[in-house]
């Protein structure tokens, strides 16, 4: 019998900072971390798994992982393996630490780090990727890894079941599709706010030239700034290619709406964050003053209740789920599920380090096995620190191509978590380890 | 001019778990704990403030106030003392640290303990209770401490002024009616889902020997149990005496509709916690159909963008703010002013350690400066722990009276803060430190 014998934890960021990367109107100067976690085994490959976070904080993020240490290693791997959903609810039902959230912020990463890491040892002991893992499932393994408190006003098991069998006859066609086409992106690349306006010229030129047809925009600092950005990109990129703004939450809802209403005219594909990630009532009433304009959000929704009233309130025209802000795999299935019952395209937030490489496993099982669609859908893509990774993304004209490698996508190359662990790493001296 | 030189931790926790005092449908086995940071300066007396929590992760939830010091520590005190509302907005406002929340969950119960250290402080060196402190500042003051982004589309700074200016003439007789009868309370000391029937009617007949009219019972777990239980209580207090029920976020909302019709018969008081904390549309649902019952939430509502949407949703009828699940005073002013607006009335969480101590103040302040009123209002009172603090709270017949003494009320002693130690203290022990 397979045992799990170790939860260890690294403090891994990278010095993004320096040049600007990711900056935007609540977030000048991230620098992108993981609150890495491994998970071995007495017989088989590691875990892998992160929590996202852009820098200071990541070592208590860290330290939030490490409790749930005694939760998991003894277990028997096969069993946590052949019962995600139920190895997710066993973390999340720990009394005294569910307290520190409930299911939100730095417990409710860790969980998701943890989660996340199973999911990555379960399906490279499968030899699969986890989308096709994910795929391969029948309906009603997939809609026991839900946990489905706090849902059934919204969806219950059995609707889940139905959606969930109704893809079922397409999903091969649906795989063989993926695997000659890829998945639409697009990229924020362009569009960080600390870049001057002949950067963002050049790289949304460079991102059309890749083949993109959708680039994102931060704006949200100051409104002046954001249309002559908006001017700027829109000549660089010509007509044809849609534009979508990002305001990283920066405003309340009347100020959301006079700047909405400003940015009008340069008819962005999507606002994303216009207000708190909290504020379900906040994005219905932005949705409603600012129609025709998408609504997005999800990078920050902490959990599948805040998801499943965005969708209630029908406040959101696009959700973005995000690959570690939840707690894993098994509640992003959740999250999936309720986009597909109310109908609204998913396109997954992928800023950061490692979000491309989880995210896409996500989308592409949902076109495979759950919304079966690729239309009006979209995986957030920023060209940044994939070098790091074991598995990387692999793009071809502005598409995702289905990863083939068994894994998640979470895990970072052993000499990077090296370079790059905080604060020793030689990443971290004056010549970033030159 | 005095500077902050030190934020120090403490890992506090009591072993409550051992007589399952505290216990209920979603917490079995709480040990009472602080995560608790003290504020010192170079010229006078400590700020005390802490975040509550229930055991393990309270080392997390330490280092997650550790991480503040860098923002904390050389600042001048009057300057802080003098801005309590900018100090919060400032801690709050570390775009990195607030990647892990934003505003929930143990990052802002971090910023939650210190931004009530600095109010302990400024209110010691003042010379007045925070209660005292609050209630004498003017309407522009009070207007000043609360984080305004996120709420203008239910209140406004314009708005709250007026609500203030209204309750200025009244302030000084409501002052000496407060100091002549004390503010209401209702206990919960009865009610822990771990005693057993013998004790549940021994402790609800000693609270109505105290003078209390209002008791709480947890519910939740198993519905015949429910039904026993609140038989024994009733049959325990006599006809006059009202009963609330708490259920923990035990069910989601089809489960709570039909719990709750269960439980009509027992006509409870109010319904608290019938769901998830983070669901407001459920809290709305549930509301509409157990209604004339009133639904009842907050000690887990994380931020005050949840509170602003559960009375714009029209989803409670009782409002229990949390003294440290939010960022502190500062935002509880916010959550105060919310309530005043939407005319709801507030009952504070007190359960836990240190929380009676804390709360008193807000609601004093409360019925001194901003609704003006104690009808229908009532503190949540355990009688547990009070001896570890330097300033407990005073109970007279079933009534909280004001505190005198300078300070928050969160300081606890030094001794007591020794002994509960964890995990090295000697209340630790096998014999409990005796």
């Amino acid at each position: 019998m397979s045992r799990i014998v170790s939860l260890t934890v690294e403090d891994v960021r990278f010095p993004t900072s320096r040049e600007l990367d990711g900056s935007d109107a609540m977030n000048p100067d991230p620098d992108y971390s993981a609150a890495y976690a491994v998970l071995r085994t007495d017989d088989g490959p590691d875990g892998h798994g992160f929590a996202f976070t852009i820098g200071r904080g990541n070592d208590v993020q860290c330290a939030a992982i490490g409790l749930l240490a005694e939760l998991v290693v003894g277990r028997d791997t096969e069993a946590v393996c052949a019962d995600l959903g139920g190895f997710s609810r066993e973390l999340l039902a720990d009394s005294q630490l569910r307290w520190l959230g409930p299911e939100k912020g730095i417990m409710h990463m860790a969980v998701g780090a943890v989660v996340n890491a199973a999911w990555d040892l379960a399906s490279k002991r499968a030899g699969l990727p986890v989308w096709r893992l994910l795929s391969g499932m029948t309906p009603e393994q997939l809609v026991d890894l839900v946990d489905w408190r706090y849902l059934t006003d919204a969806l219950t098991p059995d609707e889940a079941l139905g959606l969930l069998r109704a893809a079922e006859p397409g999903r091969a066609e649906r795989t063989a599709r993926l695997e000659r086409e890829g998945y639409p992106a697009y990229t924020t690349s362009p569009g960080w706010l600390g870049y001057d306006d002949e950067k963002l010229a050049r790289l949304a030129r460079e991102a059309v030239a890749d083949g993109f047809d959708l680039i994102k925009l931060k704006v949200g600092a100051d409104l002046e700034d954001d249309i002559r950005r908006l001017a700027v990109a829109r000549e660089a990129v010509g007509p044809d290619i849609r534009i979508a703004v990002d305001a990283n939450q920066r405003w309340s809802v009347p100020e959301a709406v006079e700047w909405l209403a400003r940015l009008k005219e340069f008819d962005p594909w999507f606002i994303e964050e216009p207000t708190s990630p909290d504020d379900v009532l906040g994005h219905a009433a932005i949705r409603r003053a600012a129609a025709p304009m998408r609504v997005a959000t999800g990078e920050h929704v902490q959990n599948r209740v805040i998801f499943k009233q965005l969708l209630q309130a029908e406040a959101i025209d696009v959700l973005q789920l995000d690959a570690t802000r939840v707690a894993g795999v098994s509640e992003n299935v959740a999250v999936l599920l309720l986009a597909a019952k109310f109908g609204v395209p998913v396109y997954p937030h992928a800023g950061g380090v490692g979000l491309c490489e989880l995210v896409q496993h996500l989308a592409m099982f949902d076109y495979v096995a759950v919304s079966g669609s690729m239309a009006e859908r979209s995986i957030e893509y920023v060209d940044h620190l994939h070098e790091h990774f074991a598995v990387p993304v692999r793009m071809r004209a502005g598409r995702y191509l289905p990863p083939a490698a068994p894994g998640s996508g979470a895990e970072i190359l052993e000499e990077s978590r090296r370079r790059f662990r905080y604060p020793d790493g030689p990443g971290w001296s004056a010549d970033g380890g030159a």
